[in-house]
């Protein structure tokens, strides 16, 4: 028990820490996030490098860059949307409070990506050109939630 | 071939304007890192909150903080950690240069993260005492690369 109550204690200091330091009551939620656009994009320039020529193709390089998308879509992400953490109310973040709003068809379009996402895992292995053709697709879906989900940078 | 091309413009507009925004080169890697620690720390809040009794233990919730756990371990992170992106060049990093000097450790303290998770996934369902056996072990390798390799916050 004394094992477990010290363990514990140590824990404690591992995952605190770091929102007391941050502004919106919603910091863990909105970092994490945001950290996965970051890491989707890392990816999608990867494919978009070697899609507009700039980089040589390379199949095993596309095929883990999809490989990688699809795990950032497969990833649990229910617990960082919760009501209230919206751009109006939070400085940092840019997610219009449309998401969360009557109507809103942010499932369907998250939905669209994770489809793109697959279908791109299954073609930036084959060669180049399976690699370019979906890579306007899987584009697409993200522009078509930026477009109407993501507020203007300040 | 038109298609294609209309498509990659969109994929460039959608995975372009966050980097030029930031501070440093490695904004998008430092960025995902964080968000990746976010999300750990989300998940590890409750866990520790059902550990300590602040939270009542629900072994369906648990169950799935620990699978997020696991499922952030696993995510291929290979690219966010590029040579020259540590704090001494970052501001926004608290990655010290220590983690890619000779001697660096950080693979095997990843290592013991990632298998005190899988113990935790393993744990986290059973009971409240399996999940409380398993939080010590796990916030130590938290607390082990911290302590060696994160600087202290600005």
């Amino acid at each position: 028990m004394k094992k477990i109550l010290a363990g514990l204690a140590l824990a404690t200091i591992a995952i605190t820490g770091v929102a007391s330091a941050q502004d919106s009551p919603f910091a863990l939620q909105i970092g994490a996030r945001k950290g996965v656009m970051d890491y989707r994009q890392l990816q999608l320039i990867t494919l978009g490098q070697m899609a507009k020529g700039e980089v040589e193709y390379n199949a095993e390089a596309a095929q883990k860059a999809a490989d990688n998308v699809v795990a950032s879509a497969m990833l649990d992400q229910s617990m960082l949307w919760p009501q209230g953490s919206d751009s109006d109310s939070n400085i940092e973040s840019r997610a219009m409070a449309s998401i969360w709003a009557e109507g809103s068809d942010i499932g369907a379009k998250g939905k669209a990506f994770a489809e793109a996402a697959m279908a791109m895992q299954a073609a930036a292995g084959v060669d180049l050109a399976s690699l370019q053709a979906a890579m306007g697709p899987l584009g697409e879906t993200c522009v078509a939630c930026h477009k109407d989900y993501r507020a203007p940078a300040n």
